[in-house]
């Protein structure tokens, strides 16, 4: 078989491909619906920041670019609570050199497709827009945003890596019997508001943390940037009581903030005109199946499997994705038959956990992290932890700093930790007695 | 607002909703993809055979139809099982004068289309495939199948009638932020065969009966034509032990037919090319939310909402929507912003319900209906609700023979009896002591 690859979408997982397969002699040819980010102003209020965790860098380092990317991230090592009445708390997010890394999704992008670009065979075509893939002739058609021109090209190999909204996997549904397909919007949307830096581009908050604003329904975050500022980001419900469809005027604004998140409104000077002017986004969860096709056209990334972002994993999955892509290619030695077949199935079921994670830990973030039971919890998982790390390792660190754990693994290890917990915190006098020895009897007892 | 309609769809449920619309004065512009039926041949082994019950006839009785139809449909008053061993049961649908009818899906629509056309203000056009609907210009762009020309027509109101795989719905979806949708196939196929009249046009098996040959994992059903013969629909999964994947030669047919269907095989002449010959077709549920857009544009039927076949509620369902809309428009004096919104706020849970009770009535047709237990349980609850109609009416008659009772309301109140039942029949007697007045108190004193 031949070696040339259409490769629709220079995102964050298209680039990454792009240099794993160039690394193993394919041609690679990038189609871009978006012009070339490099050349042009991203929009106000979607500057977006990633927490960049242990699945990516495993990513990053397949392709030797860990070092350079870890100068433009920021080490967040937990979250970093904001009451309602002022007061704060802090929770570390693993061991003391655990941490999890800001880096803006613009900044890792260029990079990447800079790299893509010194990398022999690839070469990444912007403004072209996916209007066709024939599965029947593996022909795929691009159109320029500009002139309208139509470029077909023929291929031996397609990868989709271009997004939750992916052309490709729309072409894939639509020639595909039993294409399994589903998409679905939580309650919220997201607006980005921006903390600007102090003095000298200093922190006005601790920089190495990801601060939220726990809220039950809704909650805001901050993701600390280099230059000083913290991108903010609320998500709130569309409709109800407090949403975005009530809080438009200035006014409503202002009283908004100031009662629910009362020490950020001095930081965010431009809080109003930010508020009025920034796009509220919706946050959508993609699952499909099958995610190859004719063992010669696959998705990957969130053309695949779209996530909510709460977990931090949607860009760190996808460049997992590319870590077993690249291993099967080496396991397979380039049969693609296997390749693809054993991709799927390895894939989908980590896809599937990590989306219902994500989902999950909304409800976590923006409501259970204002209860003290709830850190009171993590304190137990993270002293028993640190005792017996081979016994519980808690499940956000299975999810994000342990590549080694599938995402599946971890949800149902997560699940039966929960159920032992819920015991644990069960006990009458948990405050009082949770560093004492009864309490490390009793989880050893319960993990038999 | 003008009267002007697009209609996407000659189906059942577009040319039945265009005879509503046209009779509220509404001028109504059809578009059909495929070519007139009326002047086509159907293929062979699509003939498809639908099973008409009240909700269907509520909507044929208000445009004056039903008397018509009723001489092209054939009374079944009850399943006829047919058991591997060659004997046989038969469990009556619910009273003696209740029955579902076997229609052709071709012979209703065509006698719709004919109606339609009667109709002032109806025009359908023919091999027109919907290309766009531009949601801001309300403008909807039609190709002509052959000459591919575009037509480009504006309206004061939309419809999508145009079935389970919409080109209406789709471009909703791809025009929509926050839109759900969600496409499942079940595990199994189906592909439709032939048991050819008797001598004279006399009927091989029981007439006046839907056909059953559960198997567990699979099944075969049978309806009646008034021809004499009956169209038999095989339901089998497409991979595993026993399925299409492993039943491909003239061996392998005959070899599995004999097997699971002996007393039918005698019946089927020209089993082994029909199964050839025949395609395997997929059976898909869609569930999709919004069903309105801009108070102007509406999904209807299977676009709004594809099932499963197997509670024969597909096009009764439709026909429902139809008649719901009617109301509507009657009720809100054609204000179509508050037509719309009830419409989608009532239809939607009905739509849902349908779809999950046609799911689960696979699994009691293929598998349940051959134990003897369910059988049982079957008979003691028609004998309660003939006793206390009030109290008790059977799932599958308030499904099938009680339109105003909601389909939502049905799967709950579905629920709370199969609680009952479950309680009685495990009972270790139950088998002697059923038509006890014991079995009737208790039951009783369950409802409390």
């Amino acid at each position: 078989m031949g070696k040339n690859v259409t490769l629709v979408g220079a995102g964050l997982v298209g680039s990454l491909l792009s240099i794993y397969l160039s690394k193993k002699g394919y041609k690679v040819t990038v189609f871009e619906r978006r012009p070339d980010m490099r050349k042009t102003n991203i929009a106000a209020g979607r500057s977006i920041n990633l927490a960049l965790s242990d699945r990516g860098w495993r990513g990053l380092d397949g392709v030797g670019i860990s070092d350079e990317i870890r100068k433009i991230g920021i080490p967040m090592y937990g979250r970093f609570i904001h009451h309602k009445d002022g007061s704060s708390a802090y929770q570390p997010y693993g061991r003391d050199d655990q941490a999890i890394y800001s880096v803006s999704r613009a900044d890792i992008n260029m990079k990447l497709m800079d790299l893509a670009e010194q990398k022999a065979g690839v070469k990444i075509h912007f403004d072209k827009r996916c209007s066709q893939i024939d599965r029947n002739n593996l022909e795929c058609s691009f159109e320029d945003n500009h002139t309208k021109e139509i470029t077909k090209i023929k291929s031996d190999l397609v990868f989709g890596a271009d997004g939750a909204f992916a052309a490709s996997r729309l072409n894939m549904q639509l020639q595909s019997d039993r294409f399994e397909y589903n998409q679905h919007y939580i309650e919220c949307g997201y607006k980005e508001l921006i903390i600007p830096p102090g003095e000298n581009g200093s922190f006005k908050m601790e920089k190495n943390a990801l601060h939220i604003w726990p809220r039950g329904s809704f909650m805001m975050i901050a993701l600390p940037n280099p230059d000083g500022n913290f991108t903010c980001t609320l998500f709130l419900p569309f409709e109800g009581e407090k949403s975005f469809e009530k809080i438009k005027t200035t006014e409503q604004i202002e009283a908004f903030f100031k009662e629910e998140f009362p020490d950020a409104v001095p930081l965010m000077p431009t809080l109003v005109e930010d508020f009025k002017h920034n796009p509220v986004s919706s946050l959508v969860t993609v699952k499909c199946f099958p995610w190859t096709f004719d063992d010669k056209i696959a998705l990957i990334g969130d053309a695949a499997h779209a996530i909510v972002p709460f977990y931090g994993q949607g860009m760190n999955c996808g460049f997992e994705d590319c870590v077993v892509l690249n291993d099967l290619i080496e396991k397979h030695k380039e049969n693609w038959s296997e390749i693809m077949k054993e991709y799927q199935a390895l894939r989908k079921p980590d896809a599937d956990a990590i989306a219902d994670l994500a989902v999950a830990n909304f409800i976590e973030m923006r409501d259970k992290t204002a209860d003290p039971k709830f850190l009171l919890q993590k304190k137990i998982e993270a002293k028993f932890s640190q005792k017996y790390p081979d016994k519980w390792i808690p499940l956000y660190s299975m999810v994000t700093y342990s590549p080694h754990i599938r995402y599946s693994t971890a949800l149902k290890e997560g699940s039966k930790q929960q159920l032992i917990m819920d015991r644990i915190m069960a006990r009458p006098n948990i405050e009082k007695e949770w560093e004492s020895p009864e309490i490390e009897k009793e989880i050893l007892e319960q993990l038999k």
